[in-house]
C-alpha cells in the first residue's frame, strides 16, 4: 500500500512470468518518449507559460474523465466545461476538482485511473487515493507545483525524457507556435503533423470556405481540381519543413476509391459548386484518401488513417457544448474491401507507409492482420482510443500478432492532449508489452534474449522507424 | 475430488490471486440472492405444491439440456418434450433421466455441468458424478426429496436466500398467482414484470384481438393510438402495483424511432387495419421502445431492451414442439445507429434508466460500453444466455470495465425459468466476479479494499439499485 | 536451452497447472496423426521421390512465409516463386534460404515460427536458431539428409505416423497417383476428398468447359440440371471408391439455397447458356451446397463448408504470380440467415454431417455454437487458416466450448501442403487442446479423468468419428 502505482503493475501474476516482465520492463522503462502523434497544443512549449489549476489542468479538458461523470449524472456545467453559447458553467477549480474526487471510485478498472495515479504519484508526489477526504490537500499540493517553474511545459518536456513529439494541425494552420517554437531557439524536438480534414471532408463545418483559404494561403486554384492537390502539396511542403513526417485522417468509413483523373474532377467540380449528395461527398473523401497516399510516395509523408467514429452523436449535448465532448463512439467497420482501391493502386509499394487504426477490435484478426501480413505498404495503428488500455493492448497483440507479426506494428503512439499523462501512457503500454512478451516466453514461444529485442523496438525503435523519425 | 463442486471452483489457478478470490467470494457467498430478472412462475410461490419428478423439473423444461441432447442425435420426443398436436411423447420420468445420464458427458465444459453438479452437490446433497451408473440412485433420491415439504417452492424460497424476485408477465395477464401470493399472506418478496411483447409486435400471434383484449381489460380505445398508449400506461400502473419495478423487450433488433405524435397515430391505424406492411411492424416496435421509454420517465419503471435473437430457427421443430425449443439464435445486432432515436429522445434524462442486454460480444468493447459510458440513461445488462457462463461473464468484463466502469453495469441477472438452479447461477457469477476482481488486484490495478466493496456492490448492491427493488 | 522447442511449449505458466498439462499430453502426443482434411500431393506417395531443396520444400510453396517476407519489402521474385509468364525469379536455392534466414526473426510470436522450429529440430535434428549465421550450416544438413532414402514421402508417413490422410481433389482429377499408390500394394492409407468448385461455380475459370468435361467423364447430360445431379452422383461415387469420405467446398460466402427443382433447373440453364448474372451466380453456388448435403444424406460423405475468404485481394500479384499467394483475405461472414435453407432442408438429420469452418471468429460465440450446439447435422471445424494458431485455437475452444461442448467439433485439420510441417501441427494443437483442458481441471470446471477423455478425443478420436475414418 501506500504507493499509488506497485513496482508489479499490470505483471502477470504467475511468479516466473512476473520476474521475466520485471526484466523486460526495467531494460525499457528509461527509454525516451517517441511520441509521433498526438493532440498537444504547440503554443505550451512556444510560450513556456504556466499551466492553469489543477481541474483545468487534468479535468475540464479530459474527455474520459468527464464523459464518465456525465454517465453517473453529474452536469457538463458543473465540471466547468464551456457552453458554446456562453451560459454560464462551474469556474471554481476547486468545486470541480472535489466533484471528481467524491466520484474517483467509478473509475475503477479503467485506463483513466491507472494514469490519474500514476501522474498523482510520479509527477506530483501525492501517495494518498484521490477521494473526499484527500481532495483538498491533494488540490493544494497541485496547484502550488504548477505555479513553479519546474511545471511549466518545458521542463515536463525535459522531465518526462522526450526525444521528439508530433502534434498535429490543420491543413489551414499557420503554424506560427511551431515557428516560435523555432525562434525560440529551445532545442525540445517538436514537430506537426498535416491533418487536412477542415479541407477535404465535405460535410466539414464551412469545407468552401477553407477551400477557398487553401487558394489564397497557397496561390493555388482550388477551384479546379489540378489546382487543390497542388495546394495540398504545397501544404504539406509546408509542414515538412516543420519536421511533419506524417498526415493523419479522421474519416467515418475507411473507404477509399481510385477514381480516373477526368472523373475525380468532374466530382470535385460537383462539390465545388455545392452541388454534391451525400454520396458525392463520401465519394471525394474516399478518393482523397488515395490522392493522399500518391502524394506520400513523392514525399514520404506517413499516411495515418483513423476511420470508424461516429462523432457527436447525441444532438443535445453538441448544440450546447460542441464537439469532441465524449459522444464520439466506435461503429462497425470494413476494412477488406474498403481499403481495396487505395491498396490496388499502391499497396505494394514497399516505400509507402499507410498505418491504419481502428475503433472495431474485430477486424483485427479477421481483416487488418492479415492485411498488414501481406501488403508491404500497410503497417498496424496500436490499439486506439477506447482500447487504449491494458485490455485493449492485450487484445491487440493477441488477436494480430499471429497472422502480422510485430514487424507490421509501429510501437505505441499516446495521441493524447493530456500533457501530464504522456509518460504514465508510455509507461502503460511498456508495461502490457513486456507482460505479452513474458508470456510468450513463460510459454516457450519466444526466447528471452528475442523478448527484450522485441520490448525495445516496441518501446522505442520501432515508432521511430514507422514514422521516420 | 468427492465433492462435485470444489472449494476453489472458477478461480484463477495462481496461488496468490486465488487466494484473493476465495476471500472476495467468502465476504460475497452468503448474501441474500436478487434476482431482478428472470422467468419462474408465480404460481409456484402462490400454490406451494410439491414439484413433479426429477425429469419433469430439471430437464423437460430446460431448454439448455434438451437441444444439446438434440444436437447429438436424441429425439425431443425421447426427452419428453410435449408436441404441439398431441402426438405421444416419452412419459416415463426414470427413461428420460437415464437417457441424460448415459449422455452427461456431453455437457464437460459448459455451464450447464456446473449449475447441475452444484445443484446435485448442494440443494440434494448428492456426491457421484452422473452417469449411466448413478442414473438411478440420483433419481430415486432426488424424487424422495422433491415429495418432502421441505423442496416445495416456498422453503426452496427461504433456503436460497431470496431476498426478492421478479417474474416476467404479459401485458394481458391477470396477476392472478401474485394476487394470490399476497392473498396468501406469506412474506417471500416476489414481483412482477411488465413484458408487451404481445402488444407491442404487429408479428406476434394474434396481435389484433390482443389489442382488442387490452382495450377491454383498460377500457381504453385500443383502435386509437391515443387510447393504445393509455392502455398501457394503466397496465404499467397495475403491474406496479404487484410490485413491478421493470418492463422488459424481446424485440428482434435494437431498432428505435422517434416519430412525430402524427405520424405515429398514422402507422398505428395502419397496422391496426391490417395494412401494415413489415416496414411498418418493425418501425412501429422501433417507436414503441420510445414511447415506453417516455413512459418510464413518468412511472420510473426500468426499461430492459433484450434484443438480436433469431427466434424459432427451425420450422421443421417450431411445427411440431413449438417455441422456446432451443432454436433461438443470436444475430448480429448494431446498436449505435438503433439506438440513436431513444437516445436523442431521452439519453441524457439521469432519472431514467434503460438496461440493454446483448447476444452479440462485438458490441460489448465497440458499441456498447462507450454508450453506457457517456449517456446518463444508459446501463449494460449483463452477459445474457449464451453467455451467461464463465467465459461469457469474463469477456463481458473484460470487454466492458475498462470504458463504462462497473457503475455502469447492474449486477447479475439469473434470467431463469429453473427455479432449482437459481443458487448456482448466482454463486457462478460471484466467483466469475470475485476471480476477476482479484486479477486486478494481483496485477494492482485495483486496491484489495476496492475489490472488497465492488465484490458487494455486483453481487448485491448494484442489482438493487439499478432495479430500484 | 539449446533445444529449439522446449518440453513445456505452450503449457501454462501456472505451475500446478502445468503439471495437468504435461500429464494430459504425454498420453497423447504419441497418438497416431488422423489428418482428414489437407492439400498434399498424392503423386508424392504414389512415386516415393525424393523431395526437393531445402528451399524448394520449405519456402518456396508456403504462403505463410512468402506473405510475411513480402509484406515487408523483400519481392515474390527474389524467394522463387514463380511468375505466370515465365520471366525469371531466383533459382538459387541456397540464396532463397539466406534470404529468409536473416529475416526469420520477422516470425517471432508466429505459428509459422513453432511449425518451423519444430520441423528443424525434430525432423532435422537441428539444434541452433536459424539466423543469418547458421543458415548455410542448416541448409547444407537438411539438403543432405533430404537426398537420403529415410526423407522420402514414404518414409516419413510412417516416421511422422500417420494412420490415415485425406488429400483434396478436383472433380475432373483422374485420381491417378491415388489409383498408383493402390497399385503398389503399399500399406500407407491416402484416401480423396471430393472438391468440385470447378464444376459448382460459374464464376470458376473454364467453368463451362469443366462442365462439358464433367459430362465426358461421366457419360451424363450435363447440359441439363438432371444429368448435371447425376454426374456429380458418379464422381462422387469414384471419389468414394478411392477412399473419399467427404466433399469439400470453398465459397465466398456461406450462403445456401434450397430451390423447389423446376426453379433449380431453369437456373441451371440459364447458367449453362451463359446468361447468368452475379446474382444467379451466387443463387447457384449456394444451391448447390444444399444439393451437396442431400447426395450426402445418400452416400454419406461428409460435407465441409469453408466460407468467407476474399481470394486474390491484389490484382497486381494475382496478375504476375496467379493464385494462392498469401492475397486471400477473410471478410465477415454471416451463418445464422446463410445455412437456414439448407438447415431447413436437412438441419435435423442425425445421419447428415454438415461441417462448418469460419475465418471470422466473431461467429464461433454469437453463430456457429448456438447452430452447432442444437442442429443434429452441424459440427464445427476446427480454427482455420490464419486462425490455426496457439491464441486462435484457444480462442475457438473459449467461444465454442460453453454452447456447444466439444463434442460438437470434431478434432482438427492441419489443412496444409507442407507435409513436413504435419508432425509440428498436429502437436501444436495437441498441446493447446492440453493447455485448455488444464485451464479447466485447475479452475475445477472439469475433473482430471474426464480431462484425460477429451484429450484422447481431441487429439485423435473425435477426427476419425467426424469424418467416418
Amino acid at each position: 500500500m501506500g504507493a499509488l502505482i506497485a513496482e508489479d503493475l499490470l505483471f502477470p501474476a504467475d511468479a516466473g512470468t512476473r520476474a521475466i516482465a520485471r526484466d523486460l520492463h526495467a531494460a525499457v522503462r528509461d527509454l525516451p518518449i517517441v511520441s509521433p502523434h498526438g493532440h498537444t497544443d504547440p503554443r505550451w512549449y512556444a510560450l513556456d507559460e504556466p499551466f492553469p489549476d489543477p481541474a483545468g489542468l487534468l479535468i475540464v479538458p479530459d474527455h474520459y474523465i468527464f464523459r464518465m461523470l456525465f454517465s453517473q449524472g453529474v452536469r457538463l456545467e458543473d465540471l466547468g466545461v464551456p457552453t458554446l453559447d456562453g451560459s454560464p458553467v462551474e469556474t471554481d477549480g476547486r468545486a470541480i476538482w472535489r466533484r471528481f474526487a467524491e466520484r474517483y471510485f467509478l473509475f475503477r478498472g479503467t485506463p483513466t485511473r491507472l494514469w490519474f495515479d500514476y501522474t498523482l504519484q510520479n509527477l506530483f508526489g501525492l501517495h494518498e487515493p484521490l477521494s473526499a477526504a484527500t481532495a483538498d490537500a491533494h488540490y493544494d499540493a497541485i496547484a502550488a507545483m504548477l505555479a513553479t517553474d519546474a511545471f511549466r511545459p518545458r521542463a515536463l518536456f525535459k522531465r518526462f525524457n522526450i526525444e521528439v513529439i508530433a502534434t498535429t494541425e490543420g491543413a489551414l494552420d499557420d503554424l506560427k507556435w511551431h515557428e516560435a517554437i523555432r525562434q525560440s531557439g529551445w532545442d525540445g524536438r517538436v514537430v506537426t503533423a498535416y491533418r487536412p480534414d477542415a479541407v477535404i471532408d465535405p460535410d466539414f463545418e464551412g469545407f468552401d470556405a477553407n477551400l477557398d483559404t487553401l487558394g489564397e494561403i497557397t496561390g493555388c486554384d482550388t477551384g479546379q481540381w489540378a489546382g487543390y492537390l497542388d495546394a495540398h502539396r504545397k501544404r504539406r511542403a509546408y509542414f515538412r519543413s516543420f519536421g511533419a513526417t506524417s498526415s493523419d485522417h479522421g474519416h467515418p468509413t475507411a473507404e477509399t476509391a481510385n477514381l480516373a483523373n477526368g472523373e475525380a474532377a468532374t466530382l470535385f467540380d460537383r462539390i465545388r459548386r455545392g452541388a454534391g449528395d451525400p454520396g458525392d461527398h463520401r465519394l471525394f473523401r474516399a478518393q482523397m484518401l488515395t490522392e493522399m497516399a500518391r502524394m506520400s510516395l513523392d514525399d514520404g509523408l506517413v499516411l495515418q488513417v483513423h476511420p470508424g467514429s461516429w462523432r457527436n452523436h447525441s444532438p443535445a449535448v453538441m448544440q450546447r457544448f460542441g464537439r469532441d465532448k465524449g459522444f464520439d463512439i466506435p461503429t462497425r467497420t470494413d476494412y477488406v474491401a474498403a481499403l481495396k482501391p487505395l491498396l490496388d493502386a499502391v499497396g505494394v509499394e514497399p516505400s509507402l507507409s499507410v498505418i491504419v487504426f481502428t475503433l472495431d477490435e474485430t477486424s483485427y484478426a479477421r481483416e487488418l492482420a492479415p492485411l498488414a501480413g501481406v501488403y508491404p505498404a500497410l503497417k498496424l495503428g496500436p490499439a486506439w482510443w477506447f482500447h487504449d488500455s491494458p485490455e485493449g493492448m492485450r487484445r491487440f497483440r493477441e488477436m494480430t500478432t499471429e497472422t502480422a507479426g510485430f514487424y507490421n506494428t509501429v510501437g505505441f503512439n499516446d495521441d493524447t492532449r493530456a500533457f501530464p499523462s504522456i509518460p504514465a501512457r508510455h509507461d502503460v503500454a511498456r508495461r502490457v508489452d513486456c507482460a505479452f512478451l513474458a508470456g510468450l516466453v513463460a510459454q516457450h514461444r519466444l526466447r528471452e534474449d528475442e523478448a527484450h529485442e522485441l520490448a525495445h523496438e516496441l518501446a522505442y525503435t520501432l515508432a521511430k522507424k514507422a514514422y521516420r523519425l
